[in-house]
């Protein structure tokens, strides 16, 4: 558990320390954090993984140590594998639906507890409204640490409600979403808490980064061509290519894949700064979209997401609320997975890049489903029929008499 | 995977055959069968399990093998320990809501499709409206299985929703629950389909033991006093007494939990039936409760349950639906789980035990948490106060300034 800390801007090396979290020289935005380790003096061989194991396999690439029970049943979710799927050979799905508070965001949640726990922290905070907030909440209530969300006005009853349930401090601002997130960075930095803001902590996306370890081992260490991630503060695509990435430098693969990031075409921040190139400047935006998961127009993590995009030699792309929710239902149809709408634009995607022919039909392609379609399932009201028949009819219909 | 059917009134034997589901001298309701194995050939040791794989690990208690890639997903869910709780030393949770389809009746519903293959199926069944549709319908989506979901007009649009996404074919029918229930009977076997009703097809209950294998494993073999089991039909609270019961006769265990069963106290069928004593016979009721997975008034596999709870010297409890809210709040702030109500119910019964003294400080015990929150959260609306606070306000509440 040999790592330093370097900035994505300046490149200048940090040793870790107690409450540092990013460059003070380039600030938050353009000083975000890569948590590099002795990657010469790591010795891995495949067979020190399996496929069934938590996240913490991993741990000579992790930041932390395992102190809490929950543990051991971070990550281990699905890969399945569909033949002959939207025209292509075999497309591969990891779908992070099942961790124990149904998205990806309990493979960076678990890190910070586990961080927080190792630097003797008694308190842990956030500022969200979605998955991230949910997250902390559930894997910390069994734990000793005292737990603040700040969330914003625009908060839906609903994910209150789960957040009620979790026992942690709500602390609601009247207010956007921006506010509350300066509101709690000012607070809890000056109260010493323990921060798990998404892509400020640079620790965070080595949780998520587990996601790509486990793509590998599971697709038994074959190559694979393309990933297609959806986008928002730009962490989780950022973290899926330093998976390969490590696992290569390491000498467990040879291959990288083109990392393909997707964004909801009516907020689309992380797409435009990519596409206006080096040096990468953030165009921040405002915009609705029914993923909420994705819903950012300042996106936190945007510089280091276009650098490692531009590295894999990937690209962004963007879909509409309208293909997104036809997303969900066909997604379904053919896999049984239940996917929320930031979950299942990356099954637009695909379905854009093979109509294009940008992916073809011999690709090895794996798409990323980050959350369980259960969070919020109304977006699909009005797909339904809601229309009864009486038994005739069903016999009729079944031509049963 | 040599076994045979035994009729759990009549005690007659009977070889499997292709669509035999049921005693046809002691009929639906008390000619469930129980499948039976030649324990005395069968060699397992501890060795042979792990705490992280499916269920098919236990392949050679199920009555099928494995034939789809979701099969090795299903189960494997968490078992976690908390020590001081509700005044018992050490409680066991062992929590389902991380299945694929958020809910204990995937490890069912994988045995039912399994079962199709084997059979050369086409097209397998069920009538419901919660858990076991979804559960069936998801799990089969990537199949080749054509599914019909028999649903009655009392069907929540947000379930109904879930399933339209599933591509199962959903036959509404316009009446309740009992006539869509009789109707799928008559025109499923009628058509030669395979059947996945609960408690009629003796196969479910085999892959619901699963959950007291897992116990077991993940307990490390120690003994367990109590387990506590929420109650609709009957078949899960059987399948635990049988796990037990299996591993116990294979040599894995010495010990034997008391198998105590919670009912919702609007609906306590099973509870009713087995207080009046031997020999077993329904008492059926109507009522309503806010546990709709265990809101059954006419109880399927009520016989098998009142014997197999007889024979491990547990007994019925009940709880109001107040007690259920209270418990889905206390539960998730003691534990980060978010239940659904019949998951939580479970909680409230070892408060209920522990409060009378019939659980003691220094038992071991287990309490079943089947199904996910996010299925059903509006049952705790009205139970958040929707207020929010200035930034000023935040800050005194933080002692902040």
């Amino acid at each position: 558990m040999d790592y330093f800390l370097r900035c994505i801007t300046c490149r200048k090396e940090y040793k870790p320390k107690i409450d540092f979290y990013f460059c003070p020289t380039c600030g938050e935005r353009f000083g975000t954090l890569e948590v590099l380790y002795d990657y010469n003096h790591i010795e891995l061989n495949r067979d020190d993984f399996s496929k069934e194991k938590s996240i913490f396999q991993f741990e000579k690439l992790l930041p932390t140590r395992s102190h809490t029970q929950l543990d051991q049943f971070i990550g281990r979710t699905p890969l399945l594998k569909f033949k002959d799927f939207l025209g292509i050979n075999e497309v591969l799905i990891k779908y992070d639906g099942t961790n124990f508070s149904a998205s990806y965001k309990d493979r960076a949640s678990i890190i910070a507890i586990n961080k927080a726990l190792e630097e003797k922290k008694d308190t842990i905070f956030c500022a969200s409204t979605g998955n991230a907030a949910t997250s902390l909440a559930m894997l910390s209530a069994s734990t000793p640490l005292k737990t603040y969300i700040f969330v914003p006005n625009t908060i839906p009853i609903g994910k209150r409600l789960q957040l009620e349930v979790s026992g942690a401090e709500i602390l609601p601002v009247d207010d956007n979403y921006d506010v509350a997130f300066d509101l709690s960075m000012t607070i809890g930095l000056n109260k010493g808490w323990y921060l798990r803001n998404s892509a400020i902590n640079p620790y965070l996306l080595e949780g998520k980064k587990t996601g790509a370890f486990e793509i590998i081992v599971q697709n038994d260490y074959q190559p694979i061509d393309y990933v297609i991630v959806s986008v928002g503060d730009g962490t989780v695509i950022s973290s899926i290519y330093k998976g390969f990435y490590e696992f290569k430098k390491v000498g467990l693969i040879n291959y990288m894949p083109k990392i393909i990031g997707i964004q909801s075409e009516n907020l689309d921040a992380v797409k435009r700064t990519f596409e206006k190139g080096k040096p990468y400047r953030p165009v921040d935006l405002t915009g609705e979209t029914i993923a909420d998961s994705i819903a950012v127009g300042k996106p936190r993590d945007v510089i280091k997401a276009c650098h490692y995009v531009e590295a894999s030699k990937g690209y962004f792309i963007s879909a509409s609320d309208k293909e997104i929710k036809e997303a969900i239902i066909a997604l379904g149809n053919k896999t049984g997975i239940f996917a929320e709408p930031a979950g299942a634009i990356t099954y637009a995607g695909l379905k854009q890049l093979v109509k294009k022919g940008k992916i073809k039909k011999e690709d090895s392609v794996c798409i990323l489903v980050t959350g369980n379609g259960l969070k919020d399932p109304d977006v699909l009201k009005g797909a339904v029929k809601n229309e009864f028949l009486s038994e005739s009819e069903v016999r009729r219909r079944l031509n049963e008499n």
